[in-house]
């Protein structure tokens, strides 16, 4: 069955998922790197970045199920990057590089058109301007009989969670204080909207938990 | 050194110390009691409700830590019990039976006068009427060179928290989640209060976060 999942969504003890003053220097905002530290080592995100090696169990198990069976991908403009408003050039191409970690279509909601970028290895931006239903459609359509994956930033999901769009989140929550920055959950009751805590684990650096209905 | 601290502080994934709708039957608020899970099997809690045996690891060493060293306490007036408002009569002496878990003097926070109630085992309890501030002089006194605990509920930890008078907090992040309740750490920003993690240990059931100064 093809699901809507958030997955590796990392999470500060006070409820932040990015710190503030996201910039081409702090992509995650200040501070927000903490909260990814559990994934750094594993060996699906070394493997990922071109590097041998790398750790495996829990946190391992957690990033690769991330990436398991995913056939579309849809991201909110700021996690594309750090401009605003209209694109003033075609320049910017995403954070990751000529070959990002993506290997599937990636739907960009944003209010300002953009013709589609083709990146290397299967890769293909979309930008989407009429709406986060209307990206899930996009989405679902690409993906097929695989899972889209809402990858973030903190606000997209929290728009695709209120809209109960959302099948499965894993939240790995670090322990991390940011102070400020983009609240994860705050604000959204997730009982109502039908979840629960249906798994955890703790690894060294993380507690990993799936909410789903 | 004598420190004020919040220990063995229950957090859902959602980030609420409690549940809604707190009454007689549910101390902790509706689903409340899933932030303490992990506490109910270990050694400490169960030889405080006079049971034997008990689990040691992580959890207990946890739990004993809490009450290591404690000279005196604060409550909320909700933490003392559900009865709201003046008090009709003296016949609430608190959740714990005649010989609560506190063995030393408990300054209860609350707008309506009463005399200090003496329960077995060497807790008293004191009622406070003027403020966060008088109380904790009081309790600061009545501990000598032992810490001061301020026990809860989360209203009370965030008062303490904002004031800048706490120096540890205790969370012990659950895999539960709530929907709504009573939040204890949004809206405060404990980075900018000085506060960093500075130890978290993960066991089966939940992480265990030391925030400090």
């Amino acid at each position: 069955m093809s699901n809507v999942k958030v997955a590796s969504f990392g999470m500060s003890i006070d409820g932040f998922s990015a710190g503030p003053r996201q910039s081409l220097d702090n992509p995650l905002g200040v501070g927000g790197a903490a909260l990814m530290q559990w994934v750094f080592p594993t060996r699906t995100f070394q493997q990922m970045h071109g590097e041998g090696g790398g750790e495996t169990g829990a946190d391992d198990d957690f990033a690769a199920r991330g990436f398991a069976n995913v056939g579309a991908w849809i991201l909110g403009r700021n996690m594309f990057g750090p401009v605003r408003g209209r694109w003033t050039d075609e320049s910017w191409k995403g954070w990751w590089g000529d070959e990002p970690p993506y290997h599937t279509p990636v739907f960009v909601l944003t209010h300002h058109a953009r013709n589609p970028i083709e990146m290397r290895g299967g890769t293909t931006f979309h930008f989407i301007t009429n709406g986060i239903h209307a990206a899930l459609e996009s989405a679902k359509k690409a993906a097929g009989d695989c899972d889209v994956r809402i990858g973030g930033g903190a606000d997209t999901v929290r728009q695709y969670l209120q809209a109960g769009l959302v099948d499965e989140v894993h939240v790995a929550l670090s322990p991390a204080l940011l102070g400020q920055g983009e609240a994860l959950l705050s604000g959204i009751d997730l009982t109502a909207l039908g979840f629960k805590c249906t798994e955890h684990v703790t690894s060294r650096h993380a507690m990993h938990v799936i909410l789903s209905k």
